[in-house]
């Protein structure tokens, strides 16, 4: 597997716009985009800082993944999504070889236009990990 | 503030050589880097992807603040550190007077020969976050 970068970091927040004062006014960044994924039950706001961009995920349904995060106590980087070069199946099948147990079997598509696959956090340290590709 | 870049997330682990086989052997990057940062109580390991650094952090002593985040379940990114262009001391000033809860209120030396002051995530949408310089 190549991986070249941090793509994007998602931070869990219940309101975006109660999360974008330190973002905007503190830090200096700008929201460049917002977009809703309806199957993810979420409303993102996009943020970026050097070459990383910072997602801004609000649930927009109280049985979104990103509500029981928050309920359960969850808070700040909800998880990290690494760009792979040689593309997220075949990342996905080396992941499978070396143990690695996979949330996603199979790439799908996410936010912003990616194609994705999660691997559980059990295998990465405790670290919810995104493969993408664009 | 002008914030450039994420400098490093720092990742909670129980042992870094546990967490190796999954940075190095699965996501293929390299430890170029360990250092023991006495005043934390940590051992740390350096990795780099793209501009930002991954550093892995396992706590030397059961007091260890990284043992207790540990202890208290916490898992995977422990804290996101932004490099500031204008300096900490400007920055945790901007803070200050914005109404950000400071953990630090100076600048101190951190791990890397970085000079650092930590927020407190009551007031960063629950991301303990590092502004750091060179």
């Amino acid at each position: 597997m190549k991986v070249s970068r941090i793509e994007h970091l998602r931070v869990a927040v219940q309101k975006i716009e109660d999360a974008l004062p330190f973002f905007q006014d503190v830090l200096g960044l700008e929201v460049y985009k917002t977009e809703v994924v309806e199957d993810q039950k979420v409303k993102t706001a996009f943020l970026k800082v050097g070459e990383v961009k910072i997602e801004l995920l609000e649930p927009t349904s109280p049985d979104s993944t990103v509500q029981k995060f928050l309920d359960k106590g969850g808070r700040g980087v909800h998880h990290v999504a690494f760009k792979v070069e040689d593309g997220v199946t075949e990342a996905l099948a080396v992941c499978d070889a070396k143990g690695v147990r996979l949330i996603d079997k199979a790439i799908r598509q996410g936010a912003d236009g990616l194609h994705i696959a999660f691997l559980h956090p059990k295998s990465t340290c405790g670290i919810l990990t995104e493969l993408c590709e664009e």
